[in-house]
């Protein structure tokens, strides 16, 4: 889509995170190897990966059939469903957490700190992630995200794909949610936002899960922008 | 206090923002004054932000009498009962915006900006404000203020001084309330928060509410911190 047919009146950008803009495969990936080692595991860590999963836990949540938590305690529910599946046992609670706030410190792909950089000269710019709020900004401190603000899933107490995430952030950022774009590298979340009448932007993250990544490599429906990365998207929306 | 005695647990500190970090009296002065110029309007515009009074209101609103509404709601519904009470009639509707949002376009004080920059070095430094979310995180931008996230009344649908709008600030930072500190020039506001556990940092700033200020000149309660200013703050906080 050219620029030119772009609707001139965004006013705010919103980003998933995790995998968006910051690559959280090999900072886990890396920090669950060092806890292997000290630990003497003979592990293979990616398919552990695999298997720590939080979807169906994130799903019961919004659907009232668990309470409301936050992502470190989405994540260590499910590490210990993981570590027990792969008969692991006895980690200490202090190497729990580590894999667990592994999550507060990720490295962002090269082109997000300029990119959002130049984005924030125009526009707004805020994360719409389903961390929790501290997990989100202790990681902005960590890896130098610019926000202008943080929204969390855990502003409104429901995960991505809720529409309430999206409603939410829209009625913080006191818009309407044609003047809010969201940036994601996942297909399923732009189709979320896009039902709220939101702008979409779909920034391809190939290697987010890993050199063998079958999902989200090509746009699957009609987003507003489609880029390369975020120095493309910003030159995409005339900054 | 001397920085010795300082709990060392502090990793986060929540700013009062109109008025402790920026100067809102100004500000708001220069665009009514505009206003009026524009208007032909002879009026003392001191007396008139005397009356244009949002207290009552968010009083009202916590204790249920009113829905929840924003504080450009709030400001909005102040102003055209103190218009209608200084017999000011038939401002236009883009006027009365440029009244209410003049808190969206203030001036920090002098040490506030370098100050945070100081602060933000060691800790998570986030404003805690009876604004709304937009309209904190848009003054934010033009202010330049480095925050690392956004929290205000908004995000809990109560005003200070209700205990509800510190503790949701505490869970959002993930953190105990002794780990948080509030900074403000205001007793009320401290008070209210020393009583959920929070430490306090007064910061006097005499000529918030004009020359003739008599109110919030000095400590009233047990501060954890007694600073000049930012950058003072700053240096007892040992950063």
């Amino acid at each position: 889509m050219s620029e030119t047919s772009l609707p001139n009146g965004v006013q705010a950008l919103v980003f998933d995170t995790y995998g968006t803009v910051v690559d959280w495969r090999t900072g886990v990936l890396d920090e669950a190897r060092a806890v292997g080692r000290a630990r003497g595991l003979t592990l293979d860590w990616e398919a552990f990966l695999g298997d720590w999963e939080t979807r169906s836990i994130l799903d019961r949540i919004n659907a009232d059939q668990l309470p409301w938590m936050t992502m470190e305690e989405v994540h260590r529910r499910a590490l210990l469903t993981a570590l027990s599946r792969h008969g692991i046992e006895g980690l200490r609670a202090g190497e729990i957490d580590q894999l667990v706030h592994a999550r507060w410190r990720l490295h962002p792909w090269p082109d997000s700190v300029p990119g959002l950089g130049r984005l924030k000269e125009r526009f707004l710019i805020s994360p719409l992630s389903n961390a929790s709020f501290a997990g989100m900004a202790w990681l902005a401190k960590f890896a130098g995200l610019p926000w202008d603000c943080v929204i969390t899933a855990e502003n409104v107490r429901r995960y991505k794909p809720h529409p309430d995430v999206y409603r939410t952030a829209v009625s913080l950022l006191g818009l309407r949610p044609e003047q809010v774009m969201l940036v994601a590298a996942h297909n399923y979340d732009l189709r979320a936002a896009q039902r709220e009448g939101l702008l979409t932007a779909f920034v391809p993250r190939p290697t987010e899960y890993g050199p063998q990544q079958t999902t989200d490599l090509a746009p699957e429906g009609a987003w507003t922008v489609v880029a390369r990365d975020f120095l493309d998207l910003a030159e995409r929306l005339g900054v």
